[in-house]
């Protein structure tokens, strides 16, 4: 047997794993079990905290057959992967801490709506304890291997959902993307990430990271896909006081914004320079192109590491620490421990700053409507990460941390290789509520077909006030 | 001579004065000499902390008497106050505290706009220091009366621009609000107060309170000269990063939401009580009303005086206090300095429950236009704050605190009087973006004419980007 070319899996798709569903030349079943058997031959590859396990998929697939009419939901049989941040009801919420392990009776309205739409749960994914951290190393349930091999880190926080994606096990999975936990290890594993605009999805039944800026992210392996998934999962839900109703806009030929690539930082990567500027070489096919400036993105993402919202990790963990600071990955523990150094004088201060900056980005939507940047400035390898945890793991963040705290919505999408066989990856930023046209960018780049983003698919529901 | 009755001067409305103008039966020199003549017959009331003088005014009405076609101008002629809190080019911005003072070089782009349209500034008003107060009592400058005598508080912190229109010495007045420094002196002298949508009037050249929440407001004696005042100081300021466009919206017959009458809180004022049952009795002929719930506006509220926004004025403050402690009014530099207690996690657990609030008010807006409730719970006498100056201040805010923080607009309307003689006022609030529809209600319940809001007036232009 010949070990598969390093880089993510060309593995079906949602779309042919439902089309072949619906012509009858697979079933649920067959599906489950051809997951139960990938699982088994991966062993512990450090991607998965909990699963549901053999008997479990093919429960639920054995169910799904059995109810009539079933087969019209939009996501019927489709496998997918949770990080284990988000709650499923009977199954252990983690987030990467054992000690801080507990058993919800509810399931999370992100994941409900999955169920609901008839898809499969697999299992919830590992992921940088407590959603700290860009690199995928800070977990003691391993760290997952990047799909190109090379001691690469998978990128975190959501390092299982995105190899569980990129391995080609699922198709798809529920990931968050507070300064980049979505995005990032999209890109280190080649594949899609979508970070919605804030609010999109529910974050009810999500353990923080920075309540104020977290989202629930989604990973893929093409467009159609994450559009698929976000129909599935984008609602109003009253529960979520951050709440927002999806938009649905599309521009024809969508302007976009470059920075000069004199600006762009890559850490010394040249190659990652040279793959950067090819891809971003066929924007103009796209659409027009026009210069934007780089730097309220970066002074903005700044704001989040080197400012106060660290005070809001604390807020989630500050008692836990105070009980169990043994059972908290070291790092960890000391960057949220950092969230106690700010006042509330630093946090008025830097929200001035940050509006400052919001509104000069707000001001480039009238010019443009994407802004394209490099996802990600370098890659570095699991060594690298250990030997300097912070400095490597803010440099992941250079391009990704303002997203959420502009207000923006954001795609990670695949864009070739470096010369010496990295990743490379696009990130398409549009303005909250653009959701479909950074969607649209990025099928074009990919070159599959543009949806008309119009017409509001049956699952866009409201979530319903329970209670 | 007889003493006028008491309460607020029926003297000319903006639009009577502009018709005069307009007929040749005045002019501008005549309407400054009477202003003049006015100032100097009050002598030192504590309204004014620095005037323009006689030759001043006069200047000034020569002038625009001297430009051809001036007379078009929106507000030709028409003598306003500011509050001296907002920068005029050449005259001392104080805050009530004469060791901060200092003399700016550029007007306040909301002043700008006025003198642009053709108005004549009569002079800086006096107010609670640093508009820190809803009572008008801190200030060197000392107490204007209340046109309402009786020993009752003017009102705060704009305190003068409310008495200066409550007199009739101008018809309109510039004034802030951030926790009820406009509307609650309105309130108190039986004049209108706008608080706008925040962002609508740039807050550039503004010594700041709580920047994040601060607001310019305007002060009238009726609708139609709020709106004109509007229609000129409106406009997108990108010098502004709180900065918003104006939304032009009215509704026919607005769905007026009330909390229950038993949930309202008066502090023991029977006579309040009746006065406000009384006021609104009228609502149902202005619209249908339905029933809201109170606790949100007043939960919120209470977030505003017992939470950690009081950190954003010693952000602004905490200088001038380490230096000058003794030049600030004892009260006030107490409250500022509580700021000091409050660390980031405190911010961000407030703005939690904040948004929480928030979309509980939002959800509101679907049933209904407005909400109206009382502007204050009752009325003090200067010796009462005096005795318990912050007891008596957050009592004043019980249902003016929540309004910026909910992002919510507000008008102040008189609304008769109580039994024993003191004012009584509705407060129509709004969701952000509905300050036409929140003036169409007070027109309503004025008897006055509900003006079209459908066309932009010639002075609604964004401001220039300068430099």
């Amino acid at each position: 047997m010949v070990d598969a070319p390093p880089g993510p899996s060309a593995g079906p798709s949602l779309s042919t794993l439902l089309t072949a569903l619906r012509e009858g030349t697979t079933t649920p079943r067959r599906i489950a079990a051809e997951v139960a058997d990938d699982l088994a031959r991966r062993g512990d590859d450090g991607v998965w905290i909990t699963t549901v396990g053999r008997d479990g998929l093919l429960a639920r697939a054995a169910h799904l057959e059995s109810v009539p009419d079933l087969d019209r939901l939009p996501l019927f049989g489709v496998p997918f992967a949770v990080k284990d941040t988000l709650d499923v009801a009977g199954l252990p919420t983690t987030a990467a801490c054992p000690a801080y392990a507990y058993v919800p009776g509810t399931t999370a309205p992100a994941v409900a709506q999955l169920l609901e739409a008839g898809a499969v749960l697999v299992g919830k994914t590992n992921l940088d304890q407590f959603a700290t951290g860009l690199n995928g190393t800070r977990s003691p349930y391993g760290v997952p291997a990047n799909v190109f091999g090379r001691g690469l880190i998978p990128g975190g926080s959501s390092s299982g959902s995105a190899v569980a994606v990129a391995t080609g096990v699922v198709p798809v999975a529920l990931a968050t993307d507070t300064a980049g936990s979505g995005r990032v290890p999209a890109a280190l594993n080649g594949i899609l990430g979508l970070k919605p605009t804030r609010g999109l999805i529910s974050t009810v039944g999500l353990v923080p990271a920075c309540r104020s800026l977290d989202c629930v992210s989604l990973m893929a392996r093409s467009v159609a896909d994450l559009r698929s998934l976000l129909d599935v999962v984008a609602a109003v839900d009253p529960a979520d006081p951050w709440s927002r109703r999806r938009q649905r806009r599309s521009v024809p030929a969508p302007r976009i914004g470059l920075p000069p690539a004199g600006d762009l930082e890559f850490l010394g990567d040249e190659p990652m320079r040279r793959a950067h500027l090819a891809a971003r070489a066929a924007l103009p096919s796209v659409g027009p192109v026009s210069e934007v400036p780089l730097a309220p993105f970066l002074r903005a993402g700044e704001l989040l590491y080197q400012g106060p919202w660290v005070a809001e990790r604390l807020l989630q963990f500050a008692d836990f620490l105070a009980t169990d600071r043994d059972a908290v990955h070291p790092v960890v523990a000391g960057i949220i421990e950092g969230g106690a150094a700010y006042s509330a004088v630093d946090v008025f201060r830097a929200q001035y700053r940050l509006a400052e900056l919001r509104a000069e980005v707000d001001r480039l939507w009238a010019e443009v409507d994407v802004v394209v940047l490099p996802t990600i400035p370098t890659t570095f390898t699991v060594a690298e990460v250990l030997a300097d945890p912070i400095g490597t793991n803010t440099a992941l963040g250079t391009y990704t941390h303002c997203g959420n705290l502009l207000d923006l919505c954001a795609v990670a999408v695949p864009a070739g290789l470096t010369e010496d066989g990295r990743p490379c990856s696009l990130m398409v930023l549009g303005p909250a509520g653009a959701d479909d046209v950074v969607l649209d960018v990025a099928a074009r780049l990919l070159g599959e077909a543009v949806t008309p983003a119009a017409a509001a698919p049956p699952g866009s529901t409201d979530i319903a006030v329970v209670g």
